[in-house]
């Protein structure tokens, strides 16, 4: 059940409705986002939903039986639009793409990264400065100075940032930098880190975990929705498998499963998806015709160079050609029939 | 290591070179096929192979070190293009539909289907008569006596067969029934069955294992041209894994790699891929644009009523717009640049 | 629903059942077995079994909701047991070890492994003539011959035969020669394989799918079952996963899951399941420990000679250590407290 | 490369072992834990290791080239013996059950678990009060009070406290009540995480990742140690599968692999490796007679009013039994031979 308060209600108006909710069998959460308070109720008992409707206080009331609640379509049928500003839009007909290197390695790789992005119209560069590796031996970013110089760059060029954030207590030292927070695959569960950038006005783009559901990735979303955060994106990246002529195998049926279910963007990550560089792009086209909102995409300027994840990044040259497909693509899914 | 031999080639000249591929630490291994006679070598010495290219009756000679030789674009660079015949053709720039019920259930259903292909200029039927069922008290088909009534109908209209055959014992019953003989997921092993298929003249589509890897899938293929017969179809048709908000997870993935390692053509079966009917369209958009050379789709006039595999299956209604995407997402496919 | 039947019931009498077994929604299915004579009703209304109870020529009926009924333990509580003759038994708390190499190479090869069994009072030889191979031009046994030459050896000696029938074709040829019909896990759901064994008074040995769920392991079991054949043995031998530090992985679970579930005798292939020599014998004392009726295990004098799986093969000398534990470990189990 | 360090070694002589190790082609990373000081070369040139064993301040040095070090058997070729303190100690052939609800509810369920566990000689409870679910509106545990409550119980009895802890900012509050920090599966690669508890002198016990490698788990415990904490605990607690007839699939094949390739200690936790009560014991079986060092296990009063994994559950009555079993099976190991 998903309750939406009126600006105005007052806290006896809530107290009734929580009342009434318990009667009916079912449990009050209440949530308040950024763009409006909620009241969720939990349970399983059917009852006629309009003796809570008309209460005072009351803008409107949806039946939500799934587990993951807010971020479901069962009761907000428009996609959810992410607005990071300047005319950039993701999500409701708006694409976008995200490009950048696996991890900021130096301000010169910045620069080379901006300035391409700026000749190809990228409008959001990706770029890992806290990098979670296997071995604690690896290199782990370049931390919150990366950060910095990322931001500099970019923000005097009007590219937005989207980054990963690993631990609750990073958040709030990346805050100013950030323009979209990454939750990377092996934290798609870390429930905390969740809960805080729930607390945020600002998107987070949540990965798929390494082998996590659908249902999972939704539930995770909905931590951060009821947290009080509703601009999330929901991002496909592979899932492992038992397949081995490849990195990760591309869950290409979640792509219009999470499309029906929720109404959140969703961001297609084919450099981890496949992780070979050669199959980047057909399985890019394929997430975007499928449904995609956005791409996010590993390029480099000497991909055999990078500090990590090379051999799935493109060269600026071959980005150059894939972002014309890839928007090609995004154009001419709009010409397709409906049935 | 691929040797082409002459038409024309003596008996002691093979035997020539068996033997200089013996001394070179090769086993041979002899292969004719409906097109062409070869000598496949097994060995992993290094050698210079014009020392055999020189010889008489040598038309070429290849280096092939994949497990999988006769089925690799490592020689063959060319898409094997299968000819159906009556100007149809897969592979090679030419684009099929396949359709039709899971099941041959009656002579009504066959013909309300044919007038259906003929209506949206579909030249390629599938319907199966021996059905793969877990339960051996679930409806295993019409049989044979099924595949006459199906030939009767689509022979007249000029319409070809796709259907699956289970053991070796049926191929010469059915032979002058069908115009592909299709592998099932569980059969995808079965190399008895696979050699037996070797041995025919008409094309076989082979469907990926139900956890094969495409490793497995091309060395079935292997059997299927090393027993003599080149004209074979691979089709990707999803994979089991953990995920249980749909059937199978399509291996969009599989496409590109399919289409780098060899030359033979690749069939999208999203019907079993997703197993969800509305999730059908984007899925199978998603292959064709991935590199797919043909769709095979689960199609019926009333699918609430088919035997089997009805969740899965399109209605007739919705299969028409279907048609419409998938010929237009093939055609677009060719606006795309390369790089 | 399972109605057992008397020995001595007429036609009359069987065509009422199915009339009053139709009355009450349910399709019947005849099985006759070397046992005894069955109805299998298909169908899920309920009905009081009291009313078919009754009939003239019904001994026995049982509730059995399961897909797969005649493998089920909710009409048959008491183990299997498969009689191989000569005192050696399988099952309801009869333990056996079958052992030898994973291919019969040669008659020398044969005596050894005879010789070797012989000492350690094995009463079961495995060895493959028939051998499914990924690849074509890979060994593939040395077929009937060198099933007459293991036979010959094996007869006089006492031991009894388990090996692989690949095909339908094969049985009849094979018959003479073998104690234990071994279907492998690429054929787990070859069902004109399983519906011919079936018809066999052999028993048989299912393996489990490569990637197969217990229900369809147990659903190819029904296949045998009702087609005639009772004497049946489930083979756990590892499954397909993502993890890459073993061969398969072997599934515990799967043996108290089985053994709840059926009254089939449950094999352990250690062998198989974690495809590693130095890991076999506690996988083994594991699947004993956890309820398996038997293992089966690939031992060669030299295993680094093997033609096949010499990886997972286990010298004489070590196997020689390994059947003592293995025998230890069965008879501590008997001596643990059930709750 | 492993090089234990005298501990009276000087920044000099330290100095001298990094500029070898330079000169060699290894990078050096100290390690300063509660028991030694290492410095851990990375790198893969071969050389002569007693050009720096020689050197002064060189207690040992070692080659292991595999890439988690400091957990590898390779150096350190004895058990690892964690030691809890008033004689209670896991590995090296000490074994251990620990045994304890899902979640801590209340201080009535602590009491009654306690005096159950003292009746059966159990010295380590397991429970929850911070819990990782996948739903923001399910009980997420009675936190710091619920610890605190679970301590005062606890410890007056003797009994040692095993608790997850979900994020870095934990740890110091709980630090006082808890005798091992357990790492849930979700926070398998939490690296932040791991590299706080790497920092404690008390023990950390690491579950493998929902469809964590056997090489990522090696490597989360590498993050331990290679901070300062060489208490680590391994724990198998089954992975995610295509399987559906039980929770988890228990990864049998880990137990042995782990114990080759590391000298740290192994758990099972049949628990969440089978999912369904009436299999926990014998899987629990299996894992110790394959080389367990310790059993972790859910056990509540009345399993049916359990407020998280009741299924999974054993009854105190159950669980009586359960230990027997479990402690005869470790003794019988112990009579096994080894080839």
């Amino acid at each position: 059940m998903i309750i939406q308060l009126e600006k105005n209600i007052t806290e006896e108006e809530k107290h009734l409705i929580v009342e009434k909710m318990l009667d009916a069998g079912y449990k009050s959460n209440f949530v308040s986002t950024q763009y409006c308070d909620y009241i969720i109720g939990v349970g399983d008992k059917e009852f006629d939903i309009r003796a809570i409707g008309i209460l005072p206080g009351v803008k409107d009331i949806h039946i939500v039986l799934e587990p993951s609640k807010l971020v479901s379509k069962k009761w907000k049928t428009n996609d959810t639009i992410i607005d990071l500003g300047d005319g950039i839009k993701i999500g409701g007909g708006n694409f976008q793409i995200m490009a950048g290197p696996c991890s900021i390695e130096s301000e010169e790789q910045i620069q080379a990264t901006v300035k391409h992005l700026l000749k190809n119209n990228i409008r959001i560069m990706r770029g890992g400065v806290f990098k979670p590796r296997s071995s604690p031996y690896a290199f782990r970013g370049l931390g919150l100075e990366g950060l910095k110089m990322f931001y500099k760059h970019c923000k005097k060029n009007g590219i937005k940032i989207v980054t990963e954030v690993m631990m609750p207590e990073q958040i709030e030292k990346m805050y100013e930098y950030v323009d979209i927070f990454q939750v990377g695959a092996r934290n798609s569960q870390n429930f905390n880190l969740l809960d805080q950038l729930g607390k945020q006005d600002k998107p987070v783009m949540l990965k798929r975990g390494i082998s996590g559901t659908l249902d999972e990735l939704l539930a995770s979303a909905e931590y951060i929705f009821s947290n009080g955060n509703e601009d999330i994106l929901l991002c496909e990246r592979g899932i492992r498998t038992y397949e081995k002529s490849y990195r990760n195998t591309f869950d290409i049926n979640s792509i219009p499963v999470l499309k029906e279910k929720s109404h959140l963007p969703v961001v297609i990550d084919a450099s981890h998806g496949v992780g070979i560089r050669k199959y980047v792009e057909p399985v890019s086209l394929a997430g975007v015709i499928a449904g995609g909102d956005a791409v996010i995409t590993e390029v480099h300027e000497i991909p055999q160079k990078a500090f990590s994840d090379g051999a799935q990044t493109l060269s600026h040259d071959e980005a150059k050609i894939y972002y014309q497909n890839v928007r090609k693509t995004f154009e001419f899914r709009k010409t397709l029939n409906r049935y």
